[in-house]
C-alpha cells in the first residue's frame, strides 16, 4: 500500500473511534489498524451496534472531518500514559506490554479532545480525509484470543477518489455473487455439517464428480511427467514425526495424539515424512535418479474454528503432493520441469495471470538457515533460471525463505484479479539429512540427493474454491459436474429424452434429464441457474424429425454462454461437445 | 468339519500332550483344540521347542498310537478335579472358570496315566489315529492375552488318508508361494514401515498403478450403474458416531478420540454415518429415489498388534463402501442391481467360484431384532430372490443376521480353492430410524426409505491381498503395474528401446526399460521374476528391419504365459496388447 494512504486509513481509524465516543457513553477502546482497502476499530460498548448505528457513525465522522482537525503527535513517559488511559483498560494492557518490551517512552495521537496510544503515521488535517465508507461490524476477541473479551469490530475502507471506492464496492458486490460457499450450497457441491464437524468437507455428488474430474486430469498429467504415484495413511506414529521434526517445529498445527495400545499416533499434517518412508524401502543407485513421488494426500492441520471459511480454511485437505529426490547436476532439470508443468496445469484450468516470489535467505543472518552456501546459491540459481524459462517475472524476497530451503510460490489472479496463493515448489535441506536417505552414487560411494517438495493446485479444497469463484460457478464443460442436461417440452417426449440420455452416457458425457411436468420456460431457467454448459430441448418438432431414425436424432441445442443453437443432428453435437472437453476449452 | 475327523483331531491333541509330557519335564499344560486341518496344544516349558523336537514328538507321538490307547471320559466333581489337577496351573484356572459358570461337575479323558480337563469327544482308541504331521511352533498369549504368559504352541494336521496329507502339505508350499507380504515385497508393491505404524499400509509405486487401476474401473462401474461418488472425512465428532451408535455398539472398534479444542473426534470406522448427513443435505422426493451413493472410504478400525497381517488384517482400510437409500418398492430392483454387479465385478477380476451365505433372524428370538416381521420378510425375500435371478445357491443362516437386517456375505474361491470373504450386502433397519431420514411421497407425506450397505471388494487392501495371491503375483495385463518391459540387447540399443518406449506410453501403456549393462539373459529372467506380462527384445535383427520406418517397428516380444511370440510388427502387438487390456482378459 502506497505511504500516504496507509497514512489517510489509519486517521480514518481514529476519526471512527473519536465518532464512536462521542456517540456512546461507556466506550472502551481496543485497537484501530489499517488493512487491505481500509481499516477497522475494535470497541467494548454496553449494546451491540446495528446497521442503523453505522449511518448515524459515518454521518458523525464526517461533521468532524468537516472540522479540518489536526493529528499531533507525542512522546510520553509510560506513567504518563497510564494515568491518561486510566478509564481504558485495553489500552493499558498494551502499555504494559510495551513496558514489559522495555520500552521507556509511548507514543500517542491527539485529535482536538480525542488521544490515542499509537505510533502513527497519520494525515496532518482531517481534510485529507475524503472518501470512506463503513462496511459492517463483527465480533472479534481481543487480541484473537477466544478466552478473552469479545469486542465490537467496525470495519471501514478508504480511497483516494470516488471512482476507486466505487469500483471497490462493484467488486465486493460481485465477489459476494461468486462467493464459493453460497455457490457451493445452490450448485449442490459440497457442505459442512454441524453434527460431522467444523471445517470438515462433505463432497456431495456434483462437487465429488468435480474433484474426480480434477484428479484425474492431474494424474494423467503426473504419468505423463515420470511421476510415480502412492499412498500412504492418514495417521502416523510419534516416532515418525519425531525424525521429520514435525513434532519439534510443527506441532501447533497438528492434532492431539491417538493412544493405540501404548504409542501415539498424529493425523498427517504433511505427506513427505511417508514418502521419505517409501524411498527408504529399497537401495536406490545413482540410475535410479530422479524419483518423483506424488500422492493427493489429505492432510489434517489445525486451525482455529473462529477462521475456518467454507473451502478455503479448513481442518482437512487434500493436496496434490509431490516429492522429487534427485541427484545435484538433475536438479536444474527437475525444477525446470516442475515449474512447466505447474504453469500448463495452472493455464488449462483457465489461469493466465500469475505472481511468482522467489524466496531466499536473509543475508545478515545465514547463521539461521540449514544447508551449506553452495547448496543455497545452487538452489536459488535453479529457480530462478526455471521461472524465467517459463517466461515468468518473479519478486525476490530476502529473509521469506524457511530455515530448510529457498522456495518459490505462485499466486494466480482470479476473474476479479484477486491473488490466491497456489502453487509452491520448495527445496529441503533438512528432511534428506533427517532420514538419512541417500543413494549409491557412481564410485559406489553413499551419496545425499537433493529434495524437492512441490505442489501444484495446493489444496485441492482451496483451489476449487478458486475455480467456483473464479468462473463463478459457471465451468468450462470439461469439468462441470452436469454437462447437458435434457429437457423434455412434456412428459410426452421423457421416453425420447430417455433414449438421448442413454446415447449421450454411453458416450460418458454427464447429464440429468429433467423429467418433472414443469413448463419448459421453468425447466430452462433452472437449468440457467445451475449453468449447466448445454441444454438438450426435446419436443415434437425433434421427435418428428427423429423418427425411422436409429441412431440420429435430432435436437434442439442451447448453450449456457452462447444461447440457442438451434436444431442440429446428434451425432454433430456429441462430436462439438466431445472436442470442447477434450480440448479442455475454457 | 466332519464329526468323525473332528474326534480324530481332538485326540492327536491329546496324544500330541502325551507325548511332550512324556519327553519333557515340568510341563504346564495349556489347552488343545481342533482347528481347520487339524489341532494345537499350548505348552508352558521351561526350554524352547526347536525344529528337532517337533520330529522327537513326532516319533513319540507314533510310538504311543502303536499301543493301541483307550480315551475314556469320566464326570468329576469340582473339588476332585482340583486335586487331580494340582500341578497344572493353567487347568486349575479352567476348573476355576467353569466353577464360576456355575458347572458342579466337569468331564475329563483319561489315555493310560495321561488324563486332560475335556470334553470331548474322542475316538475310542489310538488306532484310529493314522495320517497326522506337526507342522510348527510358535508363541501364543495364556487366553490371548498379552499380559499373562506366553505359552508355546505346536501346531499339527492330521487326516484320514494320507493323500489328503499329501494334497494339504503340497497346497501349504503353493500357498507359501504365494504368500502376499512375501510377493508385496518382491514385486514392490507394499510396505509396513515400523516407523509409520503396525498395520497402515504405505503403496509403493507398483502397488499404488495397481489400485489405482482398480479404482478407476469399479469407479467406471459405479456410474454405468447410477451410483453418485461422494467423499468424506477421516474423522468425525463424537456427535455423529453417538447418533449413528457406533459410540454405543462399535467403540471396542474405535480408536481413541482426538480432542480438538473443547470436542472429541473420532477416526471414522465407518462411512455410513456420513452418507446420512450427506442425503439429509437437501429435502428429498419420492421422484430422487433411489439414491446410490459410493465411496471409496478409508476407515481406521481397531486391532491388535497381534493379529496384524500383510494387507489381510489392517488397522486402516479403504471400502469400496456404497449406500442405497430406496423406496419399499424399489427394494427387489436394488438388490437385484447390486447383486447383478458384485458378480459381474468379481468375474471380471477372475474369481468363478462363489459361496453365498443369508444371514436372516433366530426366528425363535426376534425380540432382539430391530424392524417389523413384514420389513424382514421383504427384505429377506428380496435377497433371496436376487441371488437366485444371478444363478448362485446361498446358504440361509437362521440366527447370524444382526440385530438390524438381514444381509448376503459372498466369499470368493481363490486358485488354491480357499475361501476369502470380500462382498456384503446388508439391508438396514436401524440408522434411517437413528438419523431420522425420510423422503416426501407422492401424497406429500414423510416417509421412511429403506436403505442398504454393500461392499463389492470389501476393502481394498485386502482384495489386493486375494489378487496377489489368487494371481500368484502374474497380473492378467489390464491389471499389471508394468504391462510391458523393453529389454535392450546391449547398450547399443538403448535409444531405440527408449523410442518404442515413448510410442508405448503414448498409446497409455505401462512401461518400463532395462536399460543397465546385462546380459539379455540376465534380463529376461529377472523380468520374468516380477512376472511382467509382456517383454519386448530389441538388438540388431529388430533394429535392422526397423530401419527408415518411421512409424512401425519390427520387435520381438516374448509373453510371460506363453513364452516366445516371436518378432511382429509395433502396431500389431500394440493393437494385441490393448485389446487384452480393454477386454480385462485374465
Amino acid at each position: 500500500m502506497e505511504k500516504s494512504l496507509e497514512k489517510i486509513r489509519h486517521s480514518f481509524a481514529h476519526i471512527l473511534a473519536m465518532a464512536v465516543m462521542d456517540l456512546f457513553k461507556n466506550v472502551k477502546l481496543g485497537i484501530g489498524p489499517v488493512i487491505e482497502n481500509g481499516f477497522y476499530y475494535d470497541f467494548d460498548l454496553p449494546t451491540s451496534l446495528k446497521p442503523e448505528d453505522l449511518e448515524k457513525i459515518e454521518k458523525k465522522m464526517r461533521e468532524l472531518i468537516d472540522k479540518d482537525l489536526k493529528f499531533k503527535k507525542e512522546l510520553i513517559s509510560i506513567s504518563e500514559a497510564r494515568s491518561l488511559f486510566k478509564d481504558q483498560p485495553y489500552k493499558l494492557e498494551l502499555i504494559r506490554d510495551l513496558e514489559k518490551e522495555g520500552e521507556k517512552k509511548v507514543s500517542i495521537y491527539r485529535t482536538n479532545g480525542f488521544v490515542d496510544l499509537c505510533k502513527g503515521p497519520h494525515v496532518k488535517s482531517t481534510k485529507e480525509l475524503k472518501v470512506f465508507k463503513l462496511l459492517k461490524v463483527s465480533g472479534a476477541y481481543w487480541k484473537g484470543d477466544e478466552k478473552r473479551p469479545m469486542l465490537q469490530r467496525v470495519y471501514g475502507v478508504a480511497f483516494q477518489t470516488e471512482k476507486e471506492l466505487d469500483e471497490f464496492l462493484k467488486i465486493q458486490e460481485e465477489a459476494k455473487e461468486r462467493d464459493h460457499i453460497k455457490l457451493g450450497a445452490e450448485l449442490e457441491l459440497f457442505a459442512i455439517s454441524e453434527e460431522v464437524g467444523q471445517g470438515l468437507i462433505l463432497w456431495l455428488p456434483k462437487g465429488a464428480i468435480l474433484r474426480q474430474v480434477m484428479e484425474d486430469f492431474i494424474i494423467q498429467k503426473y504419468f505423463e511427467n515420470g511421476y510415480q504415484l502412492v499412498r500412504t495413511p492418514h495417521i502416523g506414529s510419534e516416532s515418525l514425526f519425531s525424525i521429520s521434526g514435525h513434532l519439534e517445529h510443527y506441532k501447533e498445527n497438528m492434532y492431539a495424539p491417538i493412544k493405540i495400545d501404548k504409542e501415539k499416533y498424529y493425523l498427517k499434517p504433511m505427506n513427505c515424512p511417508f514418502h521419505l518412508i517409501i524411498y527408504k524401502t529399497s537401495l536406490k543407485s545413482y540410475r535410479d535418479l530422479p524419483i518423483r513421488y506424488a500422492e493427493l494426500g489429505t492432510v489434517y492441520r489445525y486451525e482455529k474454528s473462529g477462521v475456518l471459511h467454507g473451502l478455503t480454511r479448513v481442518r482437512g485437505f487434500t493436496q496434490d503432493d509431490g516429492h522429487i529426490i534427485c541427484r545435484e547436476d538433475q536438479l536444474e532439470k527437475e525444477i525446470e520441469s516442475a515449474i512447466k508443468l505447474t504453469k500448463e496445469i495452472l493455464e488449462t484450468f483457465g489461469f493466465s495471470e500469475f505472481k511468482v516470489a522467489l524466496s531466499v535467505r536473509d543475508p545478515k543472518n545465514k547463521a539461521k538457515y540449514l544447508g551449506s552456501d553452495k547448496m543455497w546459491s545452487l538452489a536459488e540459481k535453479a529457480l530462478a533460471k526455471g521461472i524465467k524459462k517459463v517466461g515468468w517475472k518473479f519478486e525476490r524476497e530476502e529473509g521469506e525463505a524457511v530455515f530448510y530451503g529457498p522456495k518459490m510460490d505462485i499466486k494466480v489472479k482470479d476473474a476479479l484479479k484477486r491473488e490466491w496463493q497456489i502453487s509452491t515448489l520448495q527445496v529441503d535441506f533438512n528432511l534428506p539429512e533427517r532420514f538419512d536417505i541417500f543413494y549409491i552414487d557412481k564410485n559406489g560411494r553413499k551419496s545425499r540427493p537433493f529434495m524437492l517438495h512441490r505442489a501444484l493446485l495446493g489444496s485441492l479444497e482451496r483451489f476449487t474454491g478458486l475455480l467456483i469463484e473464479h468462473f463463478k460457478g459457471a465451468f468450462p464443460t470439461w469439468l462441470a459436474p452436469v454437462q447437458i442436461k435434457i429437457l423434455p417440452i412434456s412428459d410426452k417426449y421423457n421416453s425420447f429424452a430417455k433414449k438421448i440420455g442413454k446415447r449421450l452416457k454411453e458416450e460418458n458425457l454427464r447429464i440429468e434429464i429433467d423429467k418433472r411436468k414443469e413448463s419448459i420456460g421453468k425447466k430452462i431457467r433452472e437449468a440457467e441457474l445451475l449453468k449447466t454448459p448445454y441444454m438438450i430441448i426435446v419436443g415434437e418438432k425433434e421427435k418428428k424429425r427423429s423418427e425411422g431414425k436409429k441412431e440420429e436424432y435430432w435436437i434442439s441445442v442451447r448453450s449456457y454462454k452462447k444461447g440457442e443453437l438451434g436444431m442440429m443432428r446428434f451425432s454433430k453435437f456429441v462430436e462439438k461437445v466431445k472436442k470442447e472437453i477434450e480440448k479442455k476449452v475454457i
